[in-house]
């Protein structure tokens, strides 16, 4: 696979990162994806500071059993309320990665800076892009319309949105949203991306700590399994069961923010991603959850990324 | 650039098809494309069948005139209450390349054998597609959500529906939504298309039939200009002028089809894209809008686009 900018700036042997999915990414996840040459992220999301300090240390510790040396990071996302102590949780524990999502990474870059942790923020618009670079981010992830969980409120494609972005920025780019398979990871780089982040795909393997009924929907959907609902409140893209349906039909008769708010009720991504309530929960995944049909081992995923980018490359040089 | 079963196809230079755009794609645009390599298509959808036969009959007199022996083709959207005139047309006047959009292709499939016609059909869904192949189709055209215009239900990007496809079919894939630069042809091949379809980029070419005021909002559009609205009537993607604005104000206000149907009167595709009404009309275009800065002529668009291409390959050879 090309080196990049991408690779340089986190020590990395391949230029993918591993997204730092809520009930998903823990140590389990996150260490497999750094031992196979990828970086990966603990997801802070659903996380309490405690818990997050503990998935550090039993990747730290993993590691250390394993004698094995690679760099991983964290994400955060800056809406929590408890966003500051998380922030001080990942100083203390001496991270040196952060990816953010959400909010202004303008209000924390400082902290981030005097910690020499190189911060990396998800947008979804040329706007917000070019925000994150002035807020002094080492890159952005610019995530896509097809992307699964939390989303942009443009609605801008993975394809439209990445060649945008790099054409307004000076710092790397890495591609989100979509991205399952080899191909889709030259299809990045072709748009100038020199990164991409993959979330469906690894949330779709063994060390993944989702529930298995979770993972098992990621190898039942198709092209269309998916939408994106919640529009008035913080979109986000969905399998399409009973609860997302619901949710949906409750927007086609305009339904207020408040009404929507009410249906959503709580912990509905904890009781669909990890508890495996596959009816009323909320099972956050992309459009590219019809191209995974196997419950692999992280190895294996990348593996076959590896194999279907090279094939998809050879293509493009006849 | 790559050669594909498309040029075979279509005995075609570059698998490159400019789209058949409504109020848009007459004889010049048509003309234009062909004569610089790419397949052009005279746009049927906004023509009478005494005018279309017009648009042929003229863009043969163009070629015979100018020593040029290329091959160009047709769009039919198969919803239009006239299509079989329209198919009559096209086959009384010896087209030999139609691509057909919305409806059921399997209806005309024996027409279109019967008369040496290859027939091509856009579809947004990997169902769609396997349907298409079922009626005997030459090849499909997988359109994303990011495309302009009348678009697919299921809202499935570019990058996630052409792997899925690809991977479905036997026959071959042209790609379409989103694609305006050469970048951007180069992911599609790298997805396993063999083929692109650009709307947008040639609608805004000195050939395009389509009013300046229309070409100019093109050139101003930013990554996040335009929305898909009319879900409950037939989606369509315009920019975010006055009357789109309205259209989704009224659907997040849940207003029934109906009452969609009434906003949306008769006519706002001639008025907004051919008269140039910028406020009322409907305009029609793609979110790769935000990447087209300039009207230009259609030889420049492709020496453009195949100039930004190599320059994308070249990056994934290293």
């Amino acid at each position: 696979m090309i080196q990049t900018r991408i690779n340089k700036l986190f020590n990395i042997e391949l230029p993918i990162i591993q997204a730092g999915m809520v009930w998903t990414s823990g140590w389990r996840l996150a260490s497999a994806a750094s031992e196979n040459g990828c970086l990966g992220l603990i997801g802070a999301g659903s996380m309490k500071p405690g818990l997050f300090r503990e998935h550090i240390t039993k990747l730290r510790n993993y590691f250390k059993e394993n004698g094995i040396d690679r760099p991983f990071g964290v994400n955060i996302p800056l809406i929590r309320g408890d966003v500051e102590e998380l922030i001080k949780t990942a100083i203390d524990e001496e991270i040196k990665i952060v990816f953010t999502s959400a909010g202004h990474p303008k209000i924390h870059a400082q902290k981030f800076k005097d910690n020499g942790i190189k911060f990396v923020h998800v947008i979804a618009s040329v706007k917000h892009a070019l925000k994150s670079q002035d807020a002094g981010c080492d890159a952005v992830v610019a995530e896509g319309f097809e992307a699964g969980g939390h989303n942009g409120i443009d609605e801008i494609t993975t394809l439209s949105l990445v060649p945008q972005v790099v054409d307004a920025l000076e710092i790397p780019v890495i591609a989100a949203g979509g991205i399952a398979d080899g191909r889709q990871i030259a299809a990045a780089f072709a748009l100038g991306a020199e990164g991409v982040q993959i979330g469906t795909r690894f949330a779709a393997t063994i060390e993944a700590s989702s529930s298995d009924a979770f993972k098992q929907k990621i190898i039942e959907a198709g092209d269309n399994s998916t939408i994106l609902t919640m529009k008035k409140l913080n979109p986000v893209r969905l399998f399409k069961n009973k609860f997302a349906l619901e949710a949906r039909n409750a927007e086609l008769s305009g339904a207020t923010a408040e009404e929507m708010k009410e249906l959503l009720g709580k912990k509905r991504e904890m009781k669909g991603i990890f508890e495996g309530d596959i009816d009323e929960g909320e099972l956050e995944m992309g459009q590219s959850s019809g191209l995974v049909s196997e419950i692999k081992s992280v190895k294996d995923v990348v593996s076959d990324l590896l194999r279907q980018y090279d094939s998809s490359v050879k293509t493009l040089k006849t």
